[in-house]
């Protein structure tokens, strides 16, 4: 007889963004002559570059035609975008990489919650909170990490690493030893970062506890300060104790285009096994490649045209990025985020919780942001807001803000 | 400490297509002069239909303009594919399926390998043998399979169902009861296919065992008989015991382009839970959805021209398997396949086992194909060619073979 995965059983809903939607939608219809802004999402809004949507056309263009069609990629990506990979991204910020240490994926939401599956089913994870929700929920199908406590929103087994502002959102070492720490720098949800000195302890203790590092570089493109790494091969060691995960989709736009890329180098092994060889199993089991004009729009990135259009696309969210911290510092908010990332961080004011703002910040200036609450326990007491908007709708929002006093 | 899964330092080394290509180089280097003809491949040839680049080209510019731009997609697909999935692949058949039984994604062999995950880890999984390797193999990551005997090239934990001329190539009911059955009709490697009433009575036997069946209808579109199934959902009773999966791939020429599609009817539960309910839940959690474009292109593959093309493809290849299928029966050998499928199964003749037999052919007669023993143990001294040449090579090729006598 057959029986489901018990594990799929313990998620608890997840219901954040389908709360946040209900509740906009049912204060837009009892409040219809009201513009609603919406501060709260982590999607992209700018089209995609020019040099993208040329590539797209001209690869179309081949799959026309026998002589240039493409059936089958080759499961871990095409050549030609895993050397501009290598070389734009790495070799030209001094990080050495073999083209082979670098997998095409569909997605960086793929990869987070898929590179669990080659560890050992009682590893011990260690995650920050607030976090990104993928890591742990994915981690919980795999049976890893024990039972659901509702009340205080966590897991009994896994290991949680609080960052709020008493520690700048940098997460310490845990009291237990972790077998893999997630960590995401600039970090999703609290656009906080690590200098390369703070990283560098993190790839020294997980060296020396024979750790590894999953270490998520999607918003990596927002980084505008020095001495905040680019990459984690930046530290030195990091190649025995990290795996890299990398996006197109907060640089490039692709966030409905689908592609991303995931870091192994050779050097990372386990009691003798590569985890190189073991991912590039999984990818050749389980994955058929990125589609072929995908990975020609993802080359086209890495053009010249490609990157002065993202460069620009950056500096815009950027700059709406600066309008809000500016504009909550301003009003007398305590703020963080928003320098090397997207997401602005902000103290919830007059003692309100996470989702008293949300209503309080809905129902007074018609903004949308998210709860803190939503990303885990200690993200109560604080919401993210988000540079994606529009320039306009941005900076009518912090006008808002600003009159509530 | 970390440890990886041990589960994947089980699986043995996948060589049979590297093999096939080493050899053939090795040939080709050392017989220059000579035109190799490859009819072992399982990837399409001819270029994407015209309608499909049309819609490409279409989203493409969608894409580039701000008000059309489409960011993250419905992680379970967009409502105008499943909508057209709906329609045209079940309700013209007389098939009724809601939208949201419809999960759209990258590939077959994503989902493939995927479905496992929703099954108790303890499940007992049955294969067809010869088989598709991802069935298997994404069950030994997973810890399901028992050890690997290298002597018989079998799982320990893995019920195995031969199919041979003397099933004709249809699975007999296992004597252990199985909790997962994996069934491809028509199948590939062999090209054999079910009819209704023998589909039926596996339908029936796993409503009555409680065992689910993952049904992969990837070939669907080459069937040319009446009364072969197009869909498991034709039979009574499969809402409740069957999850269907099916591809662009090869009806449409997607194998570079990626999309497929799996059904979960919400009639299917296991103990009173919805598999729907399991499969939307790492849907969301573990992918991001389909690219736009990509979807566009497959709601093109239901347009009109769309059809139309589609059907002159298949035509054109199912040429192609009539060819090989007619000349290798006038050339004495025993053949099968080929009447519902791309792909054509041949006993190899004089006593030749699979390897030997692709020797002969590679130089006696410069044609390439795939050794049967390579998709398990009952494919010994079978061999596989497909129908995805060119008409020219494949008539040439057949002329080869006719010759050798």
């Amino acid at each position: 007889m057959a029986k489901v995965n018990e594990n799929f059983l313990k998620l608890p809903g997840s219901y954040l963004f389908s709360t946040v939607g209900k509740k906009v939608k049912a204060y837009q219809e009892a409040n219809p002559e009201k513009k609603v802004i919406r501060l709260g999402i982590g999607d992209v809004t700018l089209p995609l570059p020019k040099a993208v949507i040329e590539a797209l056309h001209r690869a179309t263009d081949e799959m026309a035609v026998q002589d240039t069609f493409h059936g089958y990629a080759p499961d871990l990506g095409y050549e030609f975008l895993r050397s501009a990979i290598v070389k734009n991204d790495f070799a030209d910020i001094g990080v050495s990489l073999d083209v082979d240490e670098v997998f095409v994926s569909d997605g960086a939401k793929s990869d987070s919650a898929n590179i669990q599956e080659i560890f050992d089913p009682a590893s011990r994870i260690a995650v920050c909170d607030p976090v990104y929700p993928v890591y742990v929920d994915s981690n919980v199908m795999a049976g890893r990490t024990g039972e659901y406590d509702a009340a205080t929103g966590r897991w009994s087994n896994v290991i949680y690493m609080p960052c709020t502002a008493e520690n700048n959102f940098a997460p310490a070492f845990p009291e237990e030893t972790p077998d893999i720490i997630y960590l995401c720098f600039p970090n999703n949800p609290t656009g906080a970062t690590l200098t390369k000195e703070e990283l560098q302890k993190w790839v020294d203790y997980a060296n020396h506890k024979k750790a590894v590092i999953i270490f998520d570089a999607a918003y990596e493109a927002y980084i505008s300060e020095e001495n905040v790494p680019h990459s984690i091969y930046e530290c030195e060691g990091a190649k025995t104790c990290a795996i890299e995960l990398r996006s197109f989709s907060k640089n490039a736009g692709f966030t409905g285009t689908r592609l991303a890329y995931t870091v192994v180098p050779k050097e990372l092994e386990l009691e003798g096994v590569k985890l190189n060889a073991l991912w590039a199993r999984r990818h050749g089991t389980k994955f058929n490649g990125a589609p072929y004009i995908i990975q020609k729009a993802g080359e086209a990135v890495y053009s010249a045209e490609g990157k002065q259009q993202i460069a620009e696309m950056i500096s815009y969210y950027m700059n709406n990025a600066r309008v809000i911290y500016d504009g909550l510092k301003a009003a007398g908010y305590t703020v963080s985020g928003g320098v090397n990332s997207p997401y602005i961080w902000l103290k919830t004011p007059k003692g309100m919780n996470s989702w008293e703002f949300f209503d309080y910040l809905l129902e007074q200036a018609n903004v949308v942001g998210t709860p803190g609450s939503g990303f885990g326990p200690s993200g109560e007491g604080y919401f993210r807001l988000t540079a994606f908007g529009s320039y306009e709708n941005t900076v009518e929002a912090i006008e808002r803000i600003k009159k509530l006093g």
